[in-house]
């Protein structure tokens, strides 16, 4: 990596964490000025505008948001077992990047607001919820969550029940409502399992 | 009222929809004359400051939030028929403050941001959650709803699913996402029912 690419990168990685922290009308180039220690000039030598970089920046704070969320996701097999391994890791895995959840502050922000940041929040919801669907779909496919569960429906539920929950916990400066509503999905989820294939298919319970 | 009270209320309940759709941060002095006709110097006879301005604005967007969410609610008896009817409410009634939930609104913009803000937030969410666990409450007394139901958990489910399905909704251009978890929840509250103890006082099923 040349000087300028990590010069680059650093940019993009501090810079996320003031978007999301301030959002895109609360951050002044002279912030980012600030936190990088950089002149403009060194700013607009890599990126055309602020919203280039805020455009950057989302993509960064996502990646990061869906690794804490998704850490050790693949490692299981069981849907289901992916399904509260999520869970529990929205509750306990903090991304880097202060803030809160990168897509919930981008979307509230600019749905009203910047096109580029709005479309780009769109597309992280739906590669997020997404990959969700795509897992309880298989938890069904394999006979361990019933049949008659709507998986988009039930990955929008969980989707906007964390993430409205983890709005109410930084409010209030407490975990707790993140914590209950988080017990509350488990307990729905564990209402969804299909102990009829499971016993069927001689699989044992959990 | 007098003309300068004319004037002030004007003032505010024009500022709640642009600083609900704009943010905090995304509104200048500068909007706020446009969209008013003001001068800046008429703007700072009847507020202190833009937060002032920003506070009472947020005041009275919660207040229609509220009306058109819990619109008709105490006309109902049935703290479970209140709760069905709030689920609906929350889909079908819009506040006509544009720009979506003031409180999540609010909340994901200054939980970094204005203290102040922050604070005007929390309190709101607070009584808005306070009110549907109060609901709950009265279900569980009243044999609706079944004892072993964690009111305030509940509460924390049903809002913070419906706001987070709302920010989905609003950022996909289509109420389909907040259709469809409102009605998960309806079904989750139908589970929730307290069968045997309308039985056993004679209550007739819904």
């Amino acid at each position: 990596m040349t000087q300028g690419q990590e010069t680059r990168k650093r940019l993009v990685e501090t810079a996320a964490g003031i978007f999301n922290t301030r959002g895109y009308s609360g951050t002044a180039v002279s912030d980012l000025m600030a936190a990088t220690g950089l002149q403009k000039g060194g700013i607009y030598r890599h990126f055309e505008s602020k919203e280039q970089l805020a455009v950057e920046a989302f993509d960064y704070a996502f990646e990061m948001a869906v690794r804490a969320r998704f850490q050790d996701f693949d490692r299981l097999t069981s849907p289901l077992q992916q399904l509260r391994h999520f869970i529990r890791n929205f509750v306990h895995r903090r991304s880097p990047i202060p803030g809160g959840c990168p897509m919930v502050n981008t979307a509230v922000e600019n749905d009203d607001g910047n096109p580029v940041l709005k479309q780009r929040a769109r597309q992280a919801v739906n590669v997020f919820v997404d990959r969700l669907v795509d897992t309880i779909e298989r938890g069904i496919e394999q006979g361990e969550i019933k049949r008659d569960t709507d998986a988009r429906t039930f990955a929008l539920l969980l989707f906007s029940a964390l993430e409205g929950a983890l709005v109410v916990s930084r409010l209030q400066g407490s975990f707790k409502p993140l914590e209950a509503v988080a017990l509350t999905l488990e307990r729905y989820l564990d209402e969804r399992v299909d102990l009829d294939e499971r016993t069927a298919s001689g699989k044992s319970s959990h």
